[in-house]
């Protein structure tokens, strides 16, 4: 087999082998298929789009290129979930102690944001001392005895994964849906999941822009989980507007506290109760989404869910001090509210920009590895659809630097759009696909 | 400017600006830019082509990424030519001497063969002694005393064309229109050429198989002169038969030498006297193609193409007694002729299972680098068209070993269709665009 004859065959639209996708996959991890080999092919991919049939392929070709986990002596279903990225989205530090309550252990591996999304384990650190890498021996014996891990993806897990999107980022082949699609499935898989939770964001402050693109995205990846055995529900939530109030690292962690104390902005308590049912209906704790929504809200108000989330900060050597009184939690020194400019109803609360207003405060990152500012964000007040006065509060920023403050305003005057006439609230969630 | 921008830019199909080609073609020369993004780069450019402008702009960033020879001291106008590859096709040897004997100096600078088609340096070296190596000085002091010259590519022309081919040739990204239009341009360019006569190959026996893909070839090539104020006219001809009778390096040398001596296959002869007669139109000898056509026609006749090519093998240090004397060049050891199998009209005389059959006796390669047997290679007697009788010979095969004699004999077995009723002879020229 030549990696090139198999270029040439992706190129011209045939359908791949599997073993013609294992041959490249497993080749290039191992450095006998060089870079630019791979560049051409991912390209070629991008064009030509893969079948349900191959992207489940390279999907599994890319989660056994490393170790696979095997967690059934602690869950006998193992239950993780996805986010594909979005503004504001705290929902993972909710959840997983939230499920983990209800009985279902989740040890859950997340990333870092970049340019105008946030990541779960940026958010984390701004709680002293808290480890986010942990060796697979401790995340097993932390989900054994507490139920409940999130940490950073080990770089042990999906290694090809890691390779191809390095790759992918430098040659123009990041928007290609089935290579989306099995980046994101072929992590879960080798971290050992049965099921799998997609939280699929469309709108301006997600990466797939349109319903059709969100869709084919779900489907694609509901497809991967039917023909590799997992079950997987894709839920497709909006992402037009931030989700809950608070954007920025710091503040999103003291909203998810305030959220798992019973309190929390009305969205995204939803969001994490539906996101959390569906985990408890799939993990076979609940036997349907009425019972899991039932078991989810009693984690909240019996405050279980805030125990578990206090036990799981406990045991990565965060701070609990800090979460039990957020305040001590990072703070800016600079507080700014921002007024709204008009009167009438809000008809855009742009996620885009309020996370671009993010980055230029410095909560966010425009290249990898940058360090980033945790007490800096933004609070929104209000949600599209709502009436709003001339002068009232629209959002308050919270800064480190007049300068970025600066920055930050203009993109949220830009992040607003109000008119005259009534706006109907943007829905919440769009479609719920796969193994409902 | 970031060459990841400049590859999704190409890869959403929009148009990229003269800076943006310069900046990506230069930096890739000076391994600023890393193959893969070249890799990615050149997919893109097959999946969604280039602009006649663009085209003429990677032309040109290709042809000045190294040495330009300017050789106006030398000839008035510089008129160059170039084969898209065939089999049979030994026209720059008849041509390059018959157009200096009628008064216009012709440098030429040539390749080697790859699978199924030959290359002129391959062929020359069949002569003992025959330096195809020479340095841009050499080049220039033969051009003026001999005003001729057949030698191979220098390395110090068009670089980034060889390091962009070495990256196709392995990425799948070969059989791109523009990019096989800019890499034969930049290379005609870079060797100081005013004016270019292309011959266009179109059949089974060449890398175009269709005539819309050689028109779409030959069009972009002379969009590309057009735009850099060079004169091209492009000739499609015909290579669903391999061109002359002589197949194989000496062999091929010795149709050469009997055309320049006033003999040859008609077809062969009438092509030379084709191409020659545009060369020197182009070129400013002749005021018509009818005035060039004579011209060529009287260096023929004359024995001043010969003397020509004499002189041109004695000043590349090639053996002149064996040019005279063309028994002496090498021979293999084994001749068999090869029989119809039929009676009936000749309908197929496949130049591609020619081409196979000359590379399976050692006259050709399978990659870059082998080495080849000058000696052996095959005769074609007939013609499309032609009426043949069972057991009357249709090739003449010379060889230097059994095994390879009678693969060769498998790929000419199938390179011939023979039917009852009479078929009509192959055309030889299908169209002639560009400066006519």
């Amino acid at each position: 087999m030549r990696a090139v004859d198999i270029i040439e065959k992706k190129r011209d639209g045939l359908e791949l082998t599997t073993d013609e996708i294992r041959f490249f996959v497993e080749g290039f991890v191992r450095g006998e298929i060089p870079d630019y080999q791979a560049a051409a092919f991912l390209m070629a991919v991008y064009f030509q789009g893969m079948t349900p049939r191959e992207t489940a392929d390279l999907t599994l070709a890319m989660a056994y290129s490393g170790q696979v986990l095997d967690l059934h002596d602690i869950a006998p279903v193992v239950v993780d979930k996805h986010s594909t990225g979005g503004v504001g989205d705290k929902v993972s530090l909710v959840v997983v102690p939230l499920v983990a309550a209800a009985g279902l252990p989740v040890g859950k591996m997340s990333g870092r944001g970049l340019s105008f999304t946030g990541g779960t384990i940026d958010k984390l650190e701004s709680i002293r001392g808290f480890r986010v890498e942990l060796s697979v021996e401790e995340f097993r014996e932390q989900l054994r005895r507490v139920g409940a891990v999130l940490c950073g993806q080990s770089a042990d897990l999906a290694p090809a994964d890691g390779k191809f999107y390095a790759l992918r980022d430098v040659t123009g082949t990041v928007p290609s849906i089935p290579l989306i699609a099995a980046s994101i499935m072929s992590k879960k898989i080798a971290a050992g999941a049965d099921a799998i939770v997609l939280d699929v964001k469309v709108g301006n402050g997600a990466f797939m822009k349109t319903l059709d693109q969100a869709r084919a995205l779900a489907r694609q990846m509901v497809d991967i989980g039917t023909a590799l055995n997992r079950r997987v529900v894709a839920v497709i939530s909006d992402m037009n507007q931030p989700l809950g109030e608070a954007v920025g690292n710091a503040l999103e962690v003291r909203e998810a506290i305030a959220t798992l104390r019973g309190d929390g902005p009305s969205d995204f308590r939803e969001h994490c109760l539906t996101v959390a049912a569906h985990m408890l209906r799939l993990g076979g704790r609940a036997q349907d989404l009425s019972e899991g929504r039932r078991m989810a809200e009693e984690a909240l108000a019996s405050g279980a869910a805030w125990e578990k989330f206090r036990a799981l900060v406990a045991a990565q050597g965060g701070d609990v001090a800090q979460i039990e009184e957020p305040e001590r939690l990072p703070r800016a020194r600079l507080i700014r509210e921002i007024p709204s400019p008009a009167e009438g109803y809000l008809a855009e609360v742009r996620a885009y920009e309020v996370g671009m207003a993010a980055v230029a405060l410095g909560a966010g990152r425009t290249k990898k590895g940058e360090p980033i500012d945790h007490a800096v964000g933004i609070l929104v007040h209000r949600k599209v659809g709502a009436f709003v006065r001339r002068g009232e509060p629209l959002f308050t920023v919270h800064a480190n630097d007049e300068q970025r403050l600066a920055e930050a305003e203009g993109w949220l005057a830009r992040a607003v759009r109000i008119q005259e006439t009534t706006v109907l609230p943007l829905p919440h969630i769009y479609e719920t696909i796969g193994n409902i």
